[in-house]
């Protein structure tokens, strides 16, 4: 298993895995911010020279950098990771990276564990506790460098959810790129009234909350996202327009509310548990069934993979 | 200034009220459902066998039942309202409170309290502090009833806006019906996909939070506002589908972004605090201004308003 692993870009995620992996292995950090470098070299961390440095001689790279710059560092990486070190990200969009042709043993990833805060003064070891964190399974993804992949990530807490690629990218346009959207346009909505800005409470500030985020961060989850992104987008716009003409014609938005409850109650169910062989012949198959299915894989062990399912 | 206070609807609003007036005042309740009366009465609180009874004798009478409950109330209190007393109401809409009609010295009000938790469970005496508390100036609101309103709403930590009910409920569309309907087309739109819902994180939950409200009551809130709404919608709609558009053509969205974030800044801002006369000649105008443009009164003293605006 890894014995040393590089995180490059210590923002709020890349720098709570490198305090986190940092307990019990060792771990090295690299970020193109001189200013962040000494942040995280204070905090008593080891920092690497530069990115070819850094990754020199470890066994697993993290990509954590922001998605704009994704295709620069990939194109460094070329040359500078070593031949066998598995190489993963945390890019809140999966197609694009993959489309970049990462080099390496490359396992796409994604931590659902961002907040609307960002930088490394915002990074907590425990941030991953609990949270939901994809392993992409394309074709071609080495299914050793996955399980080993998934071991790290269910070891510091986190719930691995297998899935291809393009399934992320749907879902998280449903789930991310949707919420950022539809918290913007709240938020902008209500920029003409100051009576109403003065009036802003609960629902207003739940919200409008992750319209907090760092402008530039949010726009990359969905301009980066686009193919889903505007599908999705299309759908709930049908949804509102649906409402909107119902109330016109003065029908009640309780159906709505009712369908809405319910699907909230699907949140956090208490799933099932059972194992899954290690060795099982259809083993990718298998994960990205139980993925599909809302289920995830709590431990990784040398014979089997410990799972839920809801 | 009231002595004896009637709270009719002991839910998360009526109950938090009646538990911070019993405090200081005489303060009775009254609910429909008789275990809410038993819960009430066990936690030691004063309550009525009836409305009419629970009424009489009071100098102030708050409606704090559901919207759709509202008209049958306010017939009931045409008879058994005594003659002076103030009522006032924390109904989430005011425009159709008061084509209703209510009797007595009627004053509008909307407590920006809510959460997504409700009945007297949930009650907290606290709820009100810093809270904004509409209190409306309308044709024909007496405006000595509106400043003892405001002195009792202030003097319980909430900060009273002044508003016209039609610029509320314009008002209320836009941080609290629109954002309900958001909340419900987000939770909807991921209903169909398990593996979305496995995924769901701070900004599904942050942005769906306010559909987990009791479904009667949000659909209340949004149907009995219908006008503000639909107008709202129409807006949110157009906004959504520019964005849609223009993600459709390659561009970004981070204009979108850049002009939330700047919003969300508005939000809490240190004021500027003065003092306005009481006897101001034009009082009823300048407190519908300072509302309008954000402000709200946070003292009503025997000689002043103590008033802060953004």
């Amino acid at each position: 298993m890894f014995e040393r692993v590089a995180v490059v870009g210590l923002g709020l995620i890349g720098g709570s895995l490198l305090a986190r992996l940092a307990t019990d292995r060792s771990a090295v950090g690299f970020d193109s911010d001189a200013g962040t470098r000494a942040l995280v070299r204070d905090a008593g961390f080891e920092v690497g020279p530069d990115l070819a440095g850094t990754v020199a001689g470890a066994d697993l790279v993290v990509l954590a950098v922001p998605l704009p710059a994704i295709p620069g560092v990939l194109d460094e990486l070329r040359t500078a990771l070593p031949p066998t070190a598995v190489l993963t990200d945390v890019a809140s969009v999966k197609g694009p990276v993959r489309a970049a042709d990462p080099p390496g043993r490359y396992v796409g990833g994604h931590p659902m564990a961002g907040t609307e805060f960002s930088g490394f003064g915002a990074a907590d070891p425990d941030l991953f506790a609990r949270a939901a964190w994809v392993l992409c399974l394309d074709d071609g993804t080495d299914t050793a460098a996955w399980l080993d992949l998934a071991e790290l990530v269910t070891g510091i807490g986190a719930a691995v959810v297998p899935a291809t690629a393009e399934a992320h990218d749907q879902a998280v346009a449903l789930v991310s790129g949707l919420p950022h959207l539809f918290a913007a346009t709240l938020a902008n909505a209500a920029a003409g009234s100051e009576l109403a800005l003065s009036l802003a409470a609960g629902s207003f500030r739940d919200g409008t909350r992750v319209a907090g985020t760092r402008p530039v961060l949010a726009a990359a989850l969905c301009d980066w996202n686009r193919a889903a992104l505007t599908e999705a987008m299309s759908d709930a716009i049908g949804d509102l327009i649906a409402i909107r003409d119902s109330l016109v014609s003065g029908r009640s938005t309780l159906a709505e509310f009712d369908r809405a409850n319910a699907v909230l109650q699907l949140l956090d169910r208490a799933g099932t548990r059972f194992d899954l062989p290690r060795n099982d012949p259809d083993l990718r198959g298998r994960l990205l069934d139980l993925g599909a299915a809302g289920g995830r894989v709590l431990a990784v062990d040398a014979d089997r993979l410990r799972c839920e399912s809801p």
